[in-house]
């Protein structure tokens, strides 16, 4: 299958993020991007593809209009402010923090701190000098994927960073900041589409993709990932969180405790996979996080290299139109091999 | 007047907090009660008296009992989870990260990190192994004083460390965990009185205090701080927030711009001692912060050693039983100074 690639991703490069009360190098780096490419080239995927430029119109038909601004004019606010270091909120409105029975965003703090802070969902997802580049760059490689799967290809991987699955309609955080999967499936609806699956295999929970689409029927969004009563981001992902409204139904969460392997895994998969047959979607895209694998440094599932061949197989098996979108995976190393085993097992079963 | 004072705020010793973007040494360290108290006895302001212990029962009288139960066992949860450094969340339960309608508290994640972001306002505030040890302490101290004032003193100083005007019925944040003010204030009704005023002289405004008593007319909170569109907590503290249900009309902000001096300072304060006299209450309670002065690290008022003797001049002339509990300040070197000059300048006018 084909790659699209862009170079806009190098320039968001934190230097910091603060993650289980440590500030720490910033997990979520440049060399993630460099790695799957140099096996995507090894291994021979397939063609590189440098993305077309979409401009704001695909982010605006997810993300929130002050929201995209916001994250326009964020570093300059914070130059503004005097500090040239990577920009990190260190206040959320939480409920003690708001007034009873007010809406959120009915006001929202003049400050570079307050609005961060509103917008924010965490403290691990820093603000750089070229973050606005790399995510809008980011947001134009699933573009062209969701371009070239619309327009006939089987299966494109789209190697968008940073991530963007725990960012949603009005929120960022996770390292995530526009949902690159998210804005994909719109566009194929937007294209024509009827229904779209997405299928998250990140090690965390899809929060961000199940918010954008939690009240619609027209996606159906399944996550695969570890419990939240174990992890990040502890909040959503709970197995009884299945959409409201007419999205009622349209939203499955499939939790796993710490240290699961494959045999348990795949079960899961399967659950999930047969979902997607029962919902009969027009094309599938897929939140690829390779988080789940037995060395990564922030998770804790047994998945193996091997692994993910299979779990390329298991998705071919689904003989839908499918995107791959990039997201987590912190064990940098082994992410070449990880990711692209995904993928050759996907070809090859397809 | 007497001061109360105990060691056991010693217990409570962060390394670290994150603060504008910024992992720095902890702002809020166990000197400033030192220097207050060498102070304190260097100006002979009066008798340090040790606290009789009060248990949860005040406690529990203002905040949540889950809560309660958290701030006991976090140290432990934390060391159980495999770390033993200063314990700070990294992530919140903002709009985003909750499910739509949803009550707050409804679920709570069983892991240390999901529970610290639930009930925490912010990743400035680290719970330590002796946190539990200095914030009961300090609420003895907060209790004691209110005892002294409640069997007739005209004023005590309840030498609170650390801090409590953040904290509200179910969260903590901006360096406090138990409201000592708060908790105060419930005693004195609980003793018989049937108005309380609380009047918060802390740079940053007082939204835990205000959050805990904003149904409540038996409790006038005004606050004097910094325009939140400037400045921590950013979410609270406008205007128009004035109470709601019985409390409408009961809680007053009086934001004020960076830069502030006494001349405009002095004026809200006149404006806060109006609303005070024409409230009526049995007895005052002072959220006494510091922070105002010229020289605080983090903020940014331009209060001058000699200004803290006229605002004491100025509350006394309420003619009000006073209870003095010690809230924030970070110019460590000036704060024993600044503190004994608003008491001294009250004692002298009394
Ligand atoms: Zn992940
Ligand atoms: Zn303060």
């Amino acid at each position: 299958m084909r790659t699209v690639y862009s170079e806009d991703h190098r320039q968001h490069d934190a230097n910091m993020e603060l993650i289980e009360g440590k500030l720490v190098k910033a997990h979520e780096m440049p060399r993630r991007a460099d790695i799957v490419l140099d096996r995507v080239r090894h291994q021979k995927l397939g063609e590189i593809v440098t993305p077309q430029r979409f401009g704001l119109a695909p982010i605006l038909r997810v993300h929130d209009e002050g929201f995209v601004t916001f994250l326009r004019d964020a570093w300059n606010d914070w130059l503004k402010s005097g500090r040239d270091f990577d920009a990190l909120p260190h206040v959320w409105p939480v409920p003690g923090l708001t007034v009873p029975g007010r809406k959120r965003g009915s006001r929202i703090s003049k400050s570079i701190d307050g609005k961060m802070g509103h917008y924010a969902i965490d403290a691990g997802t820093p603000i750089t000098a070229g973050t606005w580049t790399a995510i809008t760059g980011a947001v134009d490689v699933a573009m062209t994927g969701q371009k070239l799967v619309a327009s006939g290809e089987r299966a494109v991987f789209a190697l968008c960073r940073p991530p963007g699955h725990h960012a949603g309609s009005d929120f960022y955080g996770g390292y995530c900041f526009f949902n690159n999967a998210a804005i994909a499936a719109q566009a194929f609806l937007d294209a024509g589409a009827k229904r779209v699956a997405i299928l998250d295999v990140d090690y965390h929970h899809g929060n961000g993709t199940q918010e954008i689409f939690y009240s619609r029927d027209d996606v159906l969004t399944i996550s695969l990932h570890s419990d939240p009563d174990q992890e990040f981001p502890y909040y959503l992902g709970y197995a009884d969180e299945i959409g409201q409204g007419a999205g009622e139904g349209y939203h499955l969460n499939l939790p796993l405790p710490w240290g699961t392997a494959w045999a348990s895994y795949e079960a899961a998969l399967q659950q999930a996979m047969a979902r997607i047959r029962q919902y009969g979607p027009d094309v599938l895209v897929v939140s690829l996080g390779l988080d789940t694998f037995e060395h990564d440094p922030i998770s804790r599932f047994k998945l193996t290299h091997d692994d993910y061949l299979r779990m390329g197989e298991v998705i071919a098996k689904a003989d839908l139109p499918t995107l791959f979108v990039f997201e987590g995976g912190y064990a940098v190393e082994a992410l070449g091999v990880n990711t692209v085993n995904v993928l050759s097992g996907f070809d090859q079963a397809a």
